[in-house]
């Protein structure tokens, strides 16, 4: 069985998702989709809208076969060890390929830029070691630096996302000497951050997300651009938790978290650097809510991202150390769910696998895994309050989902 | 001008406290009433029911002249140290006598039971040791091993909490060699435990509580037990913050910070002993409320009273070294407020202080009133949520309160 693996947040689901995923199913004429998901807390630094599970239940119902959680060590974090740890764990689920969507859809784009970035590295991080002194964030100087050296437009653009990214995807691939092979499809015309419907029937998660939070609850206004079941699953979890998670319902959690902290316990905490503790402190005296809190922070060194990834470090009490293991390979495969054909996939093939496989948390103990733990118990808590206890001790005895034939 | 010294929580400020007061500058024959009050936490390890500004108004519009906040490093302690902490703060300013509230009204009768505790120390020691291992708590061990010693009825019977208190007051003047003059005044008929009323003007402040509590902002139903400043100030209260602070507006605060705890963090929290750590967590899991929470962690070996204050310290992130000062002398003389008379007895005595008399925090800096700054920081997200950041920011600019002639 040949199997394509996609690196995902499905946050949530959408049409542009569907297109990308029987793009890359053709492309890498695979099988069998696998896919490596962020689990409640996600790589801009937010909490997903609706849980892992049933983000779990979109994919399987839309075409995915496997999920696999990327781990919290992963998955809130920068794009370079975001695509380390998602990469470690498609190559231990033994895929073929792992295909990625770009605006480009050009493979050799991204190689021709990867050469370009190796050859000039030297150059290039003294450039954006110049533009940094200059105040800027870091992403911010790297992109300007590129530029700056880069004069031919057959290089790409390293201001979106989705291309640094796909460039640290095959970065990952060479260090880890996997014998995965790259693949990229171009994407439906949205960009990652549009926050408006550009389209009849694509648009981004962000603006799928905004529409869905400016009537809460009401999902008609998205219905063009997600496949009936994201729909159904959106109503279905509003229905059980009378939530869609945003930052707005840990503000609570955080700013009390801050007002109890030492800044030295402030400074334990993963990305808490150069004295950015005194800062966060004092914005939390003098703050109502999140967005208040991100626009007291935010200053051109840091970018939102990196703030509100630092912001879920510190709602999780994730500290340095705790993030410290090697950066490049997850050490589980922890199983979130499978349809039939992904069932059989893991029968035949999970004798293989690179790494265990694990199918529920109560049977296995691992450093990472109790920060994924710890990340679900503290999600549970942005649900409405009778439902909280429920949610939380799920987590630990949770099976995987499993979606019989469709 | 002669000073008496009360020791006092006023939560809230009721009649048995007013008939406490009138008689203690009787029988001190004092000019000016000094009250040390504990802040926003109590001693029982609960939150005020409302904030220590409002009970300092209650204090001074019901006969106390000055208010010194009691603070929290002595405040949310057992007997020993809340009685040191208060004593040496009386002593300080300048205080004659202290005089408390006892059953029996008889200080003969306190100075017989200490000199019986110290001369029969090392069988008694012995026996409260031989209680303890039978798994019951230390309070409960220390009664019982006394009554064991003690055939004679003119010892004080060592249950009941007003004594303990007065035995630890005289003991703490003693050990300070303080020249504090010891009296105690007999309190009417209302035990410090009774939930309900129990007389025609006269309740304790614990059935007030439940009377208030079970309403909610109806205070008329307790206006015969309180006077009229105490009744107007709860009504203003109320209409301001919109709570009467209890446990169950922080139990959600309280579960977070369990929950994103490490066993390791929680054992560093002041009275975490004993593998206590691992119960908090595993009750915390389970637990929907701050009552569900304590009938889950309570065992034989610790009272109720001693697992709230511990639940305090946990909200207001309290580790063992940061109460680990000498136990049995405050450092500064926190001013709350103080009345015409006061302001007089303060400018002619002030020079003679044996403490630094603060009436900002802005303007001092110490260890211990950090404590204070933080407890009154988190009690403050206990009132509605609009008020929180202005509650939060008074705290650090708040000048002492200061009532005209009446």
């Amino acid at each position: 069985m040949n199997a394509v693996g996609l690196i995902v947040e499905y946050n949530p689901f959408h049409n542009g998702h569907a297109f990308h995923l029987n793009a890359s199913k053709e492309a890498a004429n695979a099988d069998v989709v696998i896919a490596v998901m962020s689990g409640n807390f996600l790589q801009r630094g937010e909490p997903a809208l609706v849980s892992k599970w049933y983000r779990t239940r979109m994919a399987l119902l839309n075409g995915v076969d496997i999920v696999f959680e990327l781990p919290y060590r992963f998955a809130v974090q920068k794009a370079e060890i975001f695509a380390n740890g998602a990469v470690s764990i498609l190559d231990a689920a033994g895929c073929n390929a792992v295909c990625f969507g770009s605006e480009s859809g050009d493979l050799a784009s991204f190689l021709k830029t990867i050469d370009f970035l190796t050859e000039q590295q030297e150059q290039l991080e003294e450039n954006i070691h110049r533009f940094i002194e200059t105040g800027v964030s870091y992403p911010k100087a790297v992109s300007l630096a590129y530029h700056q050296l880069s004069d031919s437009n057959s290089y790409l653009d390293l201001a979106k996302p989705n291309n640094i990214l796909g460039i640290e995807y095959i970065k990952a691939i060479k260090n880890q000497r996997s014998s995965l092979h790259p693949l990229t499809v171009a994407r439906k015309n949205a960009d990652y951050h549009d926050e408006h419907f550009a389209s009849e029937t694509i648009a981004s998660a962000t603006s799928i997300r905004k529409a869905i939070f400016s009537k809460e609850c009401d999902t008609f206004s998205i219905e063009q651009y997600v496949p009936g079941p994201t729909k159904q699953l959106l109503l279905d979890y509003y229905n059980e938790y009378q939530v869609f998670h945003q930052w707005e319902n840990y503000w609570n959690y955080l700013h009390f978290r801050l007002i109890q902290s030492s800044t030295e316990e402030l400074k334990e905490i993963y990305e808490v650097e150069e004295g950015l503790e005194n800062r966060l402190l004092q914005a939390a005296f003098i703050s109502d809510s999140f967005q208040e809190f991100m626009e007291k922070i935010k200053t051109k060194r840091y970018t939102w991202t990196r703030l509100r990834r630092l912001c879920v470090h510190i709602l999780t009490n994730t500290k340095k150390e705790q993030m410290a293991g090697p950066e490049d390979k997850a050490s589980y495969l922890r199983l979130l769910g499978m349809t039939d054909t992904g069932k059989e996939y893991l029968n035949k093939r999970k004798k293989d696998f690179a790494l265990p496989l694990v199918s529920k948390l109560s049977s296995y103990k691992e450093k990472d895994i109790l920060l994924d733990l710890k990340a679900a118990r503290i999600y549970s808590l942005g649900v409405a309050h009778h439902k909280t206890k429920e949610l939380m001790n799920q987590e630990f005895k949770q099976q995987p989902i499993w979606i019989e034939k469709r």
